[in-house]
């Protein structure tokens, strides 16, 4: 790896504890636990360890605790795509082994805010929903542009490049419904096995 | 078809509205837009058009509701997976095709239940907890076994069977998430398309 390469590699599949601002942290875990509906703010406060008026300062509602929560995570996978898919160079299949892995990594160690962010676009105001979901298309234009190019070169050869590349998106994301850090399966075996996967559902014709 | 296979198959790709008992389609509305903790027993009372002590009557509490309608959503998807396995004859590509068209269809027509299913096992009691986990577990191994039986007779191919069976499984789940019946896809075109992908993530080297 040359040291140009291991700049744009830099800290895409590190994962630490997540950053969270202690009101985001509380929030995450009272709606995984109880859902956003069956959350009050004092519940958020108290895990924070802050008053109800000290919660406020910072988050004006429970809505904005959300849509922060929500806005970070999505924030975090799309700049971790992009820095993978930068760091793979130029060829369709790197670059989808790229996303898959960076899309396999985020939805193993961040499995609650993928949960939030599956289960509770059913609680966002109107108006910042639709930038939720804006997020999100972004992300599955990155894999079917990716795709799209592959196919291009003649390296996948599914007969449809739209639909494998919704299916390989959703298949990563659902790693994070089942996937236990602490269970039998390593995160780099996991890896190893589903871009294999995803590389028979695009129809990968390579070595 | 003959007459016998006519009654195999009977049934496992009708869909028309979910036959819920009043309670119990009230509370899948109620949970799907609120969630179980952001639900009350009063809630439900009201969407089923019966007093409190009237819904007491049949159900003595908020989770035996919840519990209800998740055994009767798992009772059916795994009814209807057996009748269309069994309906499919001996031959793994074709039982195959049969499970995966099963559970793409259960996804597509029953999206709320299948929501329910994945987000509020969170709030099962644990003594039925195990109980649903085990339905979904016996929903798997029949996956599971059909590919098996197929790279036993050398249909598929994929090095990774029981991952792939996983991947399959999730991918057809997910089109509860975004499947709309009124949009643009029809569904027989879409179990056309997911069909050709799962086979393709098996690793099937058929016609």
């Amino acid at each position: 790896m040359t040291e140009k390469q291991e700049v744009a590699d830099a800290g895409w599949r590190d994962y630490g504890e997540p950053q969270l601002p202690a009101p985001l942290a509380a929030a995450l875990a009272a709606f995984a636990e109880q859902g956003y509906h069956g959350t009050s703010v004092r519940d958020i406060a108290a895990r924070a360890n802050l008053s109800v008026p000290g919660l406020y300062h910072h988050y004006p509602s429970k809505q904005s605790l959300l849509q922060g929560l929500l806005e970070m995570t999505m924030t975090d996978l799309l700049a971790r795509s992009e820095r993978a898919v930068a760091a793979a160079g130029n060829a369709p299949v790197e670059r989808f082994g790229a996303v898959v892995e960076c899309l396999l990594r985020f939805h193993m160690y961040r499995r609650e805010q993928a949960f939030i962010g599956s289960t509770e676009i059913r609680s966002l105001d109107d108006s910042y929903r639709a930038a939720y979901i804006a997020h999100r298309d972004r992300q599955q234009r990155m894999v079917d542009e990716i795709i799209e190019a592959g196919m291009a070169e003649g390296d996948f050869t599914t007969a449809y490049p739209k639909d494998a590349g919704r299916a390989v998106t959703t298949m990563c994301v659902s790693v994070s419904t089942w996937y236990k850090p602490s269970g039998p399966l390593d995160a780099d075996e996991l890896v190893k096995r589903y871009l294999q996967i995803a590389r028979d559902a695009v129809g990968y014709r390579g070595a």
